[in-house]
């Protein structure tokens, strides 16, 4: 399934959607004319677990291409949302994660050019997630080295308390794409959350899939342009530490919940990392996708 | 006011609370009473604002020392849980804040000896808050350097958003105590979230007083005892960036919300700059204490 957070009008309750062909499916709605009780948000859904995922596949299966009326849109009229609009904490991100990138990070940024012997870990605050085709707002008050990162998200579906390696995928609700929007000058004694945290610096979706239809998330082809000129292309599997090791190791030390959500570090290709360096700035549009996802397209905007 | 969040028995749901003399009032309860509608949960209530907290101020005003039954019972029988039990997203927490802490710091740390120009931020999630007297856990397969800070806490009132420093008070809730229990040795390329962002590394509380009666939060002492040796005392005065200059400098980049943490860093004493250094192990019971809001007491357990 393709899930998505959606609304008609501006003035419209966000509600859970499934992306089906060129139809946005409300699972609620759906669920209500089946009688099958189905919640209308993302995070209450992820929180049912399995079971939700089984009857919502079910019912989008028997009623794909004839939906009573009420219950599909065309995709046009859906306003898509983050998938999960306020996450329920900060965001976890992985730092150098990409074996080319922490080369190119350690030639123009602060860090080291060994390659981590553990996962690097920091956070983004929930007030950063922006939805599909939102603005980046750039602040030139406080940055004038905007820059970009594609990269894969990862959406807890259970409480996550010390797990093991080798179960860790069974603990992830689904996959998703953020671009971990990183103002480099704005690092602080090497903390990174003020240069990845602020506002609008955590563009989301657009959609969430779930876990059952990538059963490997190593085999990804993930990209980014800015302004239409290629400026990251690589594939999930350089990884450094893959899925499974970020979650056995940040649940070893930090519970994880459901509908938390892991960006798992980019490749390389950031502005900070191009010789003359390069940076976003306003009037500019950053397109990023994740193979079996999709893309998200945001301009970015003076503010 | 000292707000608390408290139940009587560990099978009952978690409610807002009053202390008040040798009582804990709820809050709800007595507002039923007097044909004044509060909420039974904090964040509820910090959503409500001044209104709510004049209402229950002149409630419990009205009613001291004469609570109808039902609405008040001895503070013995009140266990108090952390403040804001899951707070709705990671805790700000700042670092090398006092001038002495930055020194003995950069003996033993990473850090660098010079002062920050710019407050350094890095963030403890919701999972890692622990109420009055739970134990902190020492998990010796991950570390072998767990430490004590003391710290005045500051609880958001309202959405913050580029407020300047003449301002920023007025979107104090209140304040409480916060332990930023760290682990030295799980910092990573230098971010230090795995370091102090790990379950029980946030001991909080016993209250929130309310932001009315502490006018000045930079007058307060502030100390740490380590089996009742005394480890850290100082006050915060010695503060290196002020409360308000906190806030402004965090909602220039981060939207702050109702409910929001700010530890605001520890003054000398930890652990780590002692020499020979020394670290908390089972067994050991930390006590934390800033003027005016109250004491935490916590022993370390192994897991």
């Amino acid at each position: 399934m393709r899930l998505v957070t959606y609304r008609t009008t501006v003035a419209e309750q966000a509600r859970l959607g499934a992306a089906v062909d060129d139809r946005v499916v409300d699972l609620a709605r759906l669920g209500a004319v089946a009688g099958v009780p189905l919640p209308d948000d993302m995070l209450a859904f992820i929180d049912l677990g399995p079971d939700a995922v089984r009857s919502a596949t079910e019912l989008l299966q028997a009623h794909e291409g004839k939906w009573p009326v009420g219950t599909a849109i065309p995709a046009e009229n859906a306003l898509l949302l983050a998938p999960i609009p306020r996450p329920r904490k900060n965001i976890f991100g992985i730092g150098l994660n990409y074996v080319e990138h922490v080369e190119e990070s350690s030639r123009t940024l602060d860090t080291s050019k060994d390659l981590p012997t553990k996962p690097v870990i920091f956070s983004k605050p929930p007030t950063s997630v922006i939805g599909p085709g939102e603005a980046i707002e750039h602040n030139a008050r406080i940055t004038q080295q905007l820059d970009w990162e594609v990269e894969l998200a990862v959406i807890m579906g259970r409480r996550t308390h010390r797990v093991a390696e080798a179960d860790a995928l069974d603990y992830v609700f689904g996959y998703s794409v953020m671009i971990d929007v990183s103002a480099r000058d704005c690092r602080r004694a090497g903390q990174w959350i003020y240069s990845k945290g602020q506002d609008t610096y955590g563009p989301f979706g657009p959609c969430i899939v779930t876990a059952d239809e990538i059963p490997d998330p190593h085999v990804l082809d993930l990209s980014l342009t800015v302004n239409g000129v290629t400026k990251q292309s690589s594939n999930t599997r350089h990884m450094l530490f893959k899925v499974p090791h970020l979650i056995a190791d940040i649940s070893a030390a930090m519970t994880m919940e459901a509908g938390d959500i892991i960006a798992t570090g980019t490749p390389e290709g950031v502005g900070a990392g191009r010789t003359p360096q390069e940076w976003l700035w306003p009037g500019d549009v950053v397109e990023a996708q994740v193979e079996k996802i999709g893309s998200l397209r945001h301009p970015v905007v003076a503010i």
